[in-house]
């Protein structure tokens, strides 16, 4: 599919759309439909469940999205959370320098100020694309959407740009409370928002956005990763751009720590990160890869930075979607400085003060990445290839015809379902036809209930068919078992 | 508990406290460690579960928080989601005039404007609590909490100050896209915001707050109630307020549709709620009853409103949880009008504007009044009685000694039930200390492995011993049948 293939796909069946549509929209603001909203918690609790939930030293904690300026003055966003903008002096359309400069092809560095950028446009001749007027010297543009409370509105305050920054605020009160030990991981998954002054591709650049973002919390002087963990990404190959060669390599856990020197906890992370891709949400092998940013491309208070990128069909290839940054201890000396808060923490006889592992999920990202990977069309068939853990709904229970007695089945194998599983009930159209409906949202498994089921005389009696989504296989099984079926079929190995 | 004792209960444990709270907080803005980010997620589910997934026709949506301004011009907030302030001419303090007249006995129409609220203060001789100031003249305030999106920061926007907007928004293509018939329910669980004056009480009145709301849209002309589920509460008795007579009264719903002529679906509603606080969350008989406004204590665009208020002894007495409100055709009318778009939709052969019924939970309230109900002292024990399917954790796994065979147990065990349950690794201190610290958390089981788990020789080799909280019973089961064990003690029945 193409970007905006994939968008009427995602409206027409009820994924994703512009928040407010009826007024038209909200530039780089998206609501989920029913089937997008079904769809983002079953993606969140299956990256809960595999980087968090595992693991007895980490935690999902919760924080408010609406932060006071001291601590955001303090993290150096207020100051720093710029980008460069350019306006045309004619129609007075803006443009984010790095992203109008980089379409035309000339590189920009990540950390560019006003004076680069107004030497590229000078020496370039850049205009506005839309009318080719003259533009007007570039600006920083804080991306921070502020906000005044109180009833006099002078409480300053900002939407968080980051749910890191809700890890790193509570870090001190967690490490108290719980365990007292390093490493420590804290996960949010929750809303940022950025004043994206070119919202545009969908969910690509959004104001308003979801992340799931593991903040680690370790000793710098060892971040011990259990043998036994490595040793399962053994054979585990990786496909990475490292930026001192900024060529793409493929190479193993053990091969990349030998040759580029990166910290072997870094790169289990690496492979932890790719198999959740390639194992647990079945991204096809070779379309995912690590890029290193270096030197200016990267934030300097992160000591190494990779995207993961994903071939992207719809937004025309590799697009980030994830990222792993080792941050330091930058953000907590920061707030430490900033509210004047004892910074370290004590392991064993030494003070520390804890480095940062950072693991960051775009969430809306990732659910266009995953519509766009899975969705195929074969034959006259089209279907939404999703694991069965990702799928908006567990399956779907068809009643042949809307018979008494084969709708009191229904009935009650829904009840018996109810909170475990989200199945949907289909009882309109042929049975081809909710079939073909059920494969286009993804939906694994179509359980119907016949006129054998409810027939005490036929050998199918209290049966009923599961057909599987991608093979069209069926098979007949009791209706007391269908709830043990489905349990199997929505963890993942 | 009192007040104080319950916040200093749950930052102590790691429930919640202030957001940046390093900086010295902000006013009525609160984060959720990772206890209470548990119990709020276990809240959520069984929530969505018993409102929302029971029933094929209503459906989970997740809208943007940033909403532009031209819907809520239509809906009315922002002209007319104000609170009346009255300001002290010395500290320029300022107080909601209902809340502050209200303190002091003098009743307060809920509409009241600034004329209504300076004859009070004059009438009363109303002066500033704090120094004895007079009084400023009273001012309407808009409650809604503005930003400005864009380059130019041109594009005023609004965070939304209830859920219930994103779900009329949506109403009709979700209406298109699903099953274009009524009733339809559409639930949002997220946050809302609202500038409020004088934030208080901890989690009772927020400026950043989550709410789970569902929002029927069902014809006029019959909400038909399935008579079995009617049925299902014959024998409920319902405790209500009835505006009319103003007096407490306890009657089956049967009794209150004759005597009061509240409209059958709406009682039945009322008994679903009920249900769902005595049954599923275990709030003791004769701590919840309904309250109905009415004339000018209601929005003028409900039919009906009742608030679900629940005895609260943190806060002093009874204290809104939840509402239920039937909003007739109000929003959807208002969005219409303002979006230009075809407001009604077909049923059989006629046009119909649907009405709403809503029910609207505070969640933040609830997991404040859930810790408030079920905290007790017992002897030398605390325990927080939370039914298990509210607990932060579904159990904890104790090794009775750091021994290598017991923690390898105790890994495959966690392995084991790994993405299905949140079971706490407890492995430090006397089993006593461990079951003290359990029980104050909530945790219903606590899975002990001993030197007998791990010993072959043993009878009960492959067995742990389970510890209920609340009876402190102990039963020895076999280690592969702990899922099954937490699996039926996980679902409310």
């Amino acid at each position: 599919m193409n970007n905006e293939e994939l968008i009427a796909f995602a409206k027409g069946k009820g994924f994703f759309w512009p928040s407010a549509e009826m007024y038209g929209g909200a530039a780089g603001i998206y609501d989920y439909g029913h089937l997008g909203a079904m769809m983002k918690r079953r993606f969140e609790h299956v990256w809960l469940s595999y980087f968090v939930e595992g693991n007895s030293d980490y935690y999902l904690i919760d924080g408010s999205t609406i932060l006071p300026e001291r601590p955001l003055v303090a993290s150096g966003h207020a100051a720093r959370f710029n980008d460069i903008l350019v306006g045309c002096s004619k129609c007075h359309t803006y443009y984010r320098a790095d992203v109008l400069l980089g379409e035309l092809g000339i590189k920009v560095s990540e950390g560019a100020g006003a004076k680069e950028i107004d030497g590229l446009v000078r020496d370039n001749k850049v205009r506005c694309p839309k009318d080719k007027g003259e533009l007007l010297p570039s600006k920083a543009f804080n991306m921070m959407i502020d906000l005044s409370l109180g009833p006099e509105k002078s409480d300053k305050a900002y939407l968080r740009p980051e749910t890191a920054q809700s890890a790193y605020l509570n870090f001190f009160r967690e490490f108290n409370v719980l365990r007292k030990s390093l490493p420590m991981g804290l996960a949010v998954i929750g809303r940022a928002y950025r004043n994206e002054i070119s919202p545009r591709q969908g969910l690509y650049r959004l104001r308003e956005l979801i992340q799931a973002e593991l903040q680690i919390f370790f000793d710098p002087e060892s971040f011990p990763i259990d043998p036994s963990d490595i040793k399962g990404f053994k054979r585990q190959e990786l496909s990475v751009i490292p930026y001192s060669t900024k060529k793409l390599e493929t190479a193993t856990v053990e091969k990349l720590v030998k040759d580029y020197g990166y910290p072997e906890f870094y790169v289990y992370h690496m492979a932890l990160i790719d198999n959740f891709y390639k194992g647990v949400l079945g991204v096809p092998e070779g379309r995912i890869r690590f890029l290193e940013k270096g030197g200016d491309e990267k934030a300097f208070y992160n000591r190494l930075h990779m995207d993961i990128e994903i071939d992207i069909e719809s937004w025309g290839g590799y697009r980030e979607v994830a990222g792993l940054h080792y941050r330091e201890d930058y953000d907590l000396n920061a707030h430490a400085k900033g509210s004047k808060t004892e910074l370290a923490v004590t392991v064993g006889t030494r003070k520390v003060v804890p480095h940062v592992l950072e693991l960051s999920f775009g969430v809306d990202r990732n659910m266009w990445m995953l519509i766009d990977t899975f969705y195929k069309v074969e034959g006259d068939r089209k279907i939404l290839k999703l694991k069965p853990w990702i799928a908006p709904f567990n399956a779907a229970v068809l009643p042949l015809q809307k018979d008494e007695k084969i709708m009191l089945m229904v009935d009650n194998i829904r009840q018996e379902l109810k909170g475990r599983f989200r199945v949907f009930l289909d009882d309109s159209g042929s049975i081809g036809r909710r079939y073909a409906r059920m494969d286009e949202i993804g939906t694994p498994f179509c359980i119907t209930v016949d006129f054998d089921s409810v027939d005490q005389k036929s050998p199918n009696f209290e049966t009923v068919t599961v057909r599987e989504r991608d093979s069209k296989s069926q098979e007949r099984i009791k209706v007391g078992d269908i709830a043990a079926f489905l349990e199997t079929n929505r963890t993942y190995s």
